[in-house]
């Protein structure tokens, strides 16, 4: 979606992947293919690019840092803050240096550490792998001392080290794209309710009002701005009694961000791009009351079987993955309608002509 | 456009044109070059594919035919209306046959018939080349006796063939897309206005309303449904004295239809390929109480000089061709307003910041 955003824009756009059935690389002549911790690799793509954007946020920041030293590739989001975010324990030590609120949190490598962890946060405590972790991989949630006793035996002493969190109780999920550019200016989009499904975004609604957001968009701006962060970042929140607290940061265009392609003049695959080139941001704006995002879960392809009968409010984005396996997003469908809620039950409602 | 539309619904799509530059190749992964008018070249394309369209009605309509004849390749829309369309003479004939107002008008190959359609029609009298033409090109707008004798002396006697056309005064242009899909159902977009440049589309403005579009566009649904037509068409009107009469007809996605991917739930691209793919074509819809679309005509590209400093409410589509000749459609600008005016006054302001 990215590729095809800057196809809209007359962007020329390569696409270095390992695999020639990716989906971007379906969309674009310039096809690059190779591996992604492979040095040469790398240099040689960025090195002939003006601009160098991720899709995802788990390459080897270090191997990036030293590919950008070398080649003085533009690479955005920078490998350092790429490198901060991709680790979950360097991430919340920004967030609590930046001062804002998440769940309490301990490092965890080992046993000691784990019962230390146990014994300040209580039960149930959640087990988070410090890097590589997604859709729930990676997530372990511990109720009680016989099952942080077979946690530690299956899961510590290896190369794998952890963060422990507290259980934080919370209304719902939220959440909010962010976008900063390389001069510095900053825009978001509106909060918006998420709903999980099995560890995976399964809808979201908004436009959402809550009375503690200006605030925390405001100490969230200083953190972009600290790290000199450039590009679209996700931001998953929890609603809490306390107020808001941050759940975690993709540092890249993200899946409760889908909507803003139909909703907003400028979605944030567009904005991504204008923040990679230095443009304005905040030229961007909607005229809808309400809309929703649900993502085709595991969906067979609408093409052959299905008639595409959709109500007519609904947009239908099919991402050309060659396989539908369990929980596979597989697309998604956007509308906007007079309300969240309503906007809502219509996306629902066309979920149901899809064979999942 | 329709290779994006398409990737949007997760189609893999391959594109046949003689240039690797053509925007269509910059943008799919499958790319194949080589002669339009190359018979096993066609045959080879279409008999792998699900279903072919075409971005130009130019081609060879007898070619077409026997390729689909030989490969039993859907070819949409079928050779037999292309080649119906792409002759004026045989255009208007199919006008006339279905009772649908055109300019009165004669076929000239001869002196003897130029100097009868000057008699019959007077004068201003409008020349158009029977094939080819397209933008102006092919159109001569004759004053008087004088200047018939060099019209004649100059244009006919060779392989050449014209129309002549009575010159009909009109308040404003008018166009409406039409699209049919495969078992017949048939959709248009609203009504609206354009202004030419230089005989080249330069905004069009909507929705309009006019007391006799709803009587027009009965008549126009039986001639896409005599004429077995699969696919999207643009249809360019005259608002005259005496009601609306039918400029042309191109039977493909138009520039007056480039509105639609911003302002309705599914733009003429994806309700083209829709079309082909016999969906449903009615389920389309949209919120916006006033649209315009500007081109961007022979503008320089946004990408370096240029701040995107455009209002909110822009929507900026470049098509990435490589060079800006005068009067080349480069691109095109989108805004949903309040109303047809005011989204107009929007798209005009924006239009100054590039650089033509």
């Amino acid at each position: 979606m990215l590729a095809l955003s800057a196809h809209h824009l007359g962007f020329e756009v390569h696409i270095l992947s390992e695999n020639q059935d990716d989906p971007a690389q379906q969309v674009v002549s310039h096809a690059h293919i190779g591996q992604l911790d492979d040095e040469e690799t790398l240099e040689n793509f960025a090195a002939k690019m003006d601009v160098t954007t991720f899709e995802s946020e788990f390459l080897d920041s270090d191997l990036l840092s030293r590919v950008a030293k070398k080649t003085k590739a533009k690479l955005y989001p920078s490998p350092r803050i790429m490198g901060q975010l991709q680790d979950r324990l360097t991430q919340k030590t920004l967030l609590d240096k930046m001062k804002i609120p998440t769940a309490p949190w301990y490092p965890v490598a080992t046993q000691e550490q784990a019962e230390l962890a146990a014994s300040e946060l209580g039960y149930p405590l959640v087990f988070k792998k410090r890097r590589g972790g997604y859709d729930g991989y990676g997530t372990f949630v511990i109720q009680d001392g016989a099952a942080l006793k077979d946690f530690v035996k299956a899961q510590l002493g290896r190369e794998v080290s952890f963060i422990a969190e507290k259980w934080v109780p919370f209304r719902r999920e939220l959440a909010c794209i962010f976008a900063r550019n390389v001069s510095g200016e900053i825009f978001h989009y509106p909060l918006v309710e998420s709903l999980q499904k099995n560890s995976r975004c399964f809808w979201i609604k908004g436009p959402v009002k809550h009375p503690g957001f200006a605030a925390f968009a405001a100490k969230f701006k200083k953190l972009l701005a600290q790290s000199d962060y450039v590009g679209v970042m996700g931001v998953e929140l929890f609603d809490t009694k306390k107020g808001l607290i941050v759940n975690e940061l993709a540092p890249r265009v993200h899946n409760t961000g889908h909507y803003t392609m139909d909703t907003f003049t400028t979605g944030q695959f567009e904005l991504h791009i204008k923040a990679l080139f230095d443009q304005p941001i905040k030229n961007t704006k909607t005229n809808a009351k309400g809309f929703a995002m649900v993502n085709l879960l595991g969906a067979e392809p609408p093409h052959k079987d299905l008639q595409w009968t959709l109500d007519p409010s609904v947009r239908l984005h099919w991402y050309g993955k060659k396989e539908a396996r369990p929980g596979r997003k597989m697309g998604h469908i956007n509308v906007v309608d007079s309300s969240p809620d309503t906007a809502l039950k219509t996306a629902l409602k066309a979920l149901k002509g899809f064979k999942i």
